[in-house]
């Protein structure tokens, strides 16, 4: 069975020493009284609840899945997963970053997020329960009647009511606006939605009393497409003025999804059949509102595949120090063994470092980018709101696509330093890998997040937005231009900024000629953007790790040769990207669709 | 459930018109009488075998997978194995490209490689049953005794037994030569054989009266290390002398692997107690005579990669002209339905192309590979049958890992295609991605394919056989250099040729001061080097297809648009892996040990 140990002092160099967070989240007046040491506390705490408590039942949910009684329509979660929610929630890790107004513990969304990193790492399948919770949570925060927040958010503060999504039909996912789901408004203002939705994660299970599912569906006299959707409330169980329970809703389980991977979670077709709902914001602005809760959701999965990088790369770790095969080509390490541990080998170091960098980017890149989110919510400075919401605007894909993919290239690698053990199921190298490949798809594909990063949150306002993010990589590369140690990481740093500089110009210049072109080319340019963020952070925290490189402690050392090996191993991929982004569409549309 | 369709078409286009198989195959004596139309018409019958009986078995039997019985130590296929199985026999499938002398049907390995790729389509799993024996077939007939000969050729021909590889044990995989298994010579000449080994696909089945098991063994005097192993037949039911089966020997399943994928393959613990052997060849040459099963193997492995591919590739392209989904960006392609097919969006046809590339590419180095292999067994000129052999042994680790690798990108891209279906057991495209993700593992993990390619078949002899391979391609472009139409192929296929004989120099340069540094470079050298064959190919096919683009065959315009797109859209990826190989072994070493 797989290990964990959570990685508390990566993340308080990040939090700590790159990005001075306290400082930051200081200025906002909510964490006026924030300091280093209670972060550091409650992720101390958190760690050892993901490694002791969820993460033992990671490998075993996996195998047992969940369970379906279609009389009852009811969803048993594999062995441990009630208990573990019940400690959960006895620790009141469900309220961490909540508002103190509804029962929350008011710390910012930077710290559960480093938590949940930690979560996912140890069993992602059981995370998404609480996970989408926090969605609908904030969807409702933002969107809910003072009725809605007081009926609803103490209960999703303290965990005793889980959350979901119901967006995805059996015809359409990406497409929203094809949805057919149908809300009719009774006498009482309610309304009874009737249809059917798949892939509802979470969508059914025992382990709270209650499921809030956020549901899209049209009012009858709604315009067709995107703009003719609503958003609802629809709970299992209906809930009273008093906030008690009332009777079963038209809502349920019809089928469990049988899938690659998160095998423990429910992954639920729901049908309404005159579900009671009340309404969530304005008539046909659903899509609007659902957003606030895919934002934070495509934040999550790029935090999921960050969890699984590092506790692949952990193991594998282990795995390649401790199994003996071979001689290194350049003479034994271990003459006093029957072979070398297979660590001495370059190309098993090279597999590890390549998870670890992905990684440690990942952490950096997450941790700036959901400091950005706190900004965004919580200054009392609009300008600085604003801006700080266009830059989690513009990372956000970044993050979905560029991390899911990174995590997918790094379990599998993890997963092969094992050789045929990795494909075995008790060693739980190929979950990591089956777990990961649905990061890639789910909250919008990483095509989809390409489009969106290149096509809207880039050339949609006219690369302002890069251009501003663009300066602040500058203003690094400039501060630190005399700095002789500095020249192996600022120098190709700013080489690709010129290049993403001059690819961006090309590509806006080409969309304005085929909107297409746009397509063919988005993908690898949100992979080369994703190099230059994770090659401005390695940056930066080289940077830190060379004025503390005499201090001794070697975690110093082995940040910079993580840094080091990213910018030889790893950041060349842009040489490829930008060439093939470039190639542009035309050899993508001369086979005819017949011919395929 | 997928559907398949042989790619017939595409296996005469390369066989009759662009490699000339007929010719080369017609100056080999055994196959002085081959014609086109016998070849078109095994491949024809044994695609209709293996897209009517073999892959409507494949998803089930990846959901209902293999039992042990652990009393009797008999392993039960899923339902339909054995039936299909009998069908295979009754066909005379197995007989295929076995010696007439035991009662073979004499075709060249070719014809069978042809054939294999339809079977690995259709059912990886249900494939690596008979797969197996083919490796054990050709072992047998090159290093058995005339008595072995006679006693289990004519049995593993007609498929009545088969056959395994018992090499791996958990402790060693790759390093063999830190086995422990035991054999005890007896007096009758026979062997005592004691140990345990793992990972022994088709190990047990009920699909066969027989199993003849290769183990790998030492003998009590052995010298220690890989000299000192030798080679045994050890047979599930012993053999009398005139062929009927004596007693159940003392090698059984003692446990099946829960895998990631194949799951329709008894993937077994094999324990050996004391059970009763016949060598193989030569006492403590059993790794040598091993060797033959293995290069085998590894062609296979390729091979499967290969149908892999084409298998999601054809489904995939079938579900992207029915998905309706967004409108293209370029304005509505189907304005009388709800939506365009999601094959209008450029991203979604690069995934497609890409695995439509990686199929054809592959398809014709396999092709032109497995040829070699047909003229160093049955060629009469010796000079001939070395210089096949070499360069088989130069392309089977690019193969092995490059086709291997591919089809992991492959699939998993023809599985995004599906957005959330695809992450669905039903839809079947996940099991294509498990499935082909065991291919870059088994028979030799990719690396060591790569440190097999640089260190031995490159560097081992100063490029004198990649030398030799690269003439042929020389000469290919010389001979299109006034051909203004091939410009498009054959300037980038020289511009790489140049590139991969310059990085080979400077890697031959580095090893020389470092042997590491093979290692370091060997992973990223192989896939430039698997690009340079592939580029090849293309633009071999391309030159065929400007031939005969104007017969108005639609085939040759697709062909064309394909080795485009590969040649703007893939190939590029060597501007990276030439950059990384580059980058050498110092950011990998950097780290210590401890510090991971």
């Amino acid at each position: 069975m797989p290990s964990y140990t959570p990685p508390l002092r990566d993340m308080q160099f990040v939090l700590h020493e790159v990005l001075n967070v306290v400082d930051e989240l200081k200025m906002l007046p909510p964490y006026a009284d924030i300091d280093a040491d209670t972060i550091n506390a409650v992720l101390e705490e958190g760690g050892k609840f993901c490694a002791e408590v969820i993460a033992p039942i990671n490998l075993s949910g996996d195998k047992e899945g969940c369970q379906l009684d279609k009389t009852t329509h009811e969803v048993t979660t594999p062995k441990g997963f009630k208990e573990a929610y019940q400690t959960y929630i006895d620790g009141g890790w469900a309220a961490l970053a909540c508002d103190p107004a509804y029962g929350g513990q008011g710390l910012p969304l930077l710290v559960n997020q480093c938590f949940y990193e930690m979560l996912n790492s140890a069993n992602q399948a059981w995370t998404m329960y609480p996970g989408l919770s926090h969605g609908a949570y904030e969807c409702l925060h933002a969107h809910g009647t003072d009725e809605q927040k007081k009926l609803y958010l103490p209960k999703l503060t303290n965990g005793q009511w889980t959350g979901t999504m119901c967006l995805t039909e059996p015809h359409c996912g990406t497409d929203l606006g094809l949805l057919r789901t149908k809300a009719e408004p009774q006498a009482d203002g309610t309304y009874k939605i009737t249809g059917q939705k798949i892939f509802i994660s979470a969508g059914e299970h025992q382990l709270a009393e209650n499921i809030v599912h956020l549901v899209l569906a049209r009012l009858p006299d709604a315009p067709a497409g995107s703009k003719g959707i609503s958003l609802f409330i629809v709970p299992k169980f209906n809930v009273n003025a008093d906030g008690s329970l009332g009777e079963r809703n038209g809502i349920f389980c019809s089928g469990l999804e049988h899938k690659m991977g998160i095998h423990a979670n429910s992954t639920c077709q729901m049908t309404l059949d005159g579900a009671i709902g009340t309404m969530v914001g304005q008539p046909n602005k659903g899509l609007a509102a659902m957003f606030v809760m895919m934002n934070t959701a495509r934040l999550g999965v790029g935090n999921q595949s960050l969890g699984l990088t590092e506790v692949a790369y952990q193991n594998a770790v282990a795995y390649a120090k401790d199994r003996l095969q071979m001689r290194s080509l350049s003479g034994p390490k271990a003459p006093d063994k029957p072979a070398d541990p297979i660590i001495v080998h370059p190309d098993v170091r090279k597999m590890l470092l390549t998870a670890r960098a992905y990684a440690e980017g990942a952490r950096a890149l997450q941790a700036y980018t959901v400091l950005q989110a706190d900004k965004s919510i919580s200054s009392d400075d609009e300008d600085e709101r604003k801006e700080a919401e266009a830059e989690l605007a513009l990372l956000t894909p970044i993050i979905k696509a560029f991390i899911t993919d990174n995590g997918w290239i790094a379990t599998s690698h993890c997963m092969q330093v094992y050789g045929g053990h990795g494909f075995i199921h008790e060693w739980g190298m190929e979950q990591f890998v089956r777990d990961a490949r649905i990061n890639m798809i789910y909250e919008g594909t990483n095509t989809i997040q390409s489009l969106d990063l290149l096509g809207r949150k880039v050339l949609g306002n006219n690369g302002a937005t890069l251009k501003k993010f663009g300066k602040k990589i500058a203003a690094f590369i400039e501060e630190e231009g005399t700095n002789e140690a500095m020249q192996e990481f600022i120098n190709p740093l700013a080489d690709l900024g010129d290049k993403v500089n001059k690819l961006t110009q090309e590509l806006g210049m080409k969309a304005f000629g085929n909107p297409d072109e746009v397509g063919a080319a988005a993908v690898d340019y949100l992979r080369v953007v994703g190099h230059m963020t994770f090659a401005y952070f390695f940056a930066r925290m080289a940077k830190v790790a060379l004025e503390k490189e005499g201090s001794g402690d070697p975690f110093y050392r082995a940040k910079l040769a993580t840094a080091r090996f990213y910018f030889a191993k790893l950041l060349p991929e842009t040489a490829s990207l930008i060439r093939t982004a470039r190639a542009g569409l035309k050899p993508l549309m001369e086979m005819d669709e017949a011919l395929f």
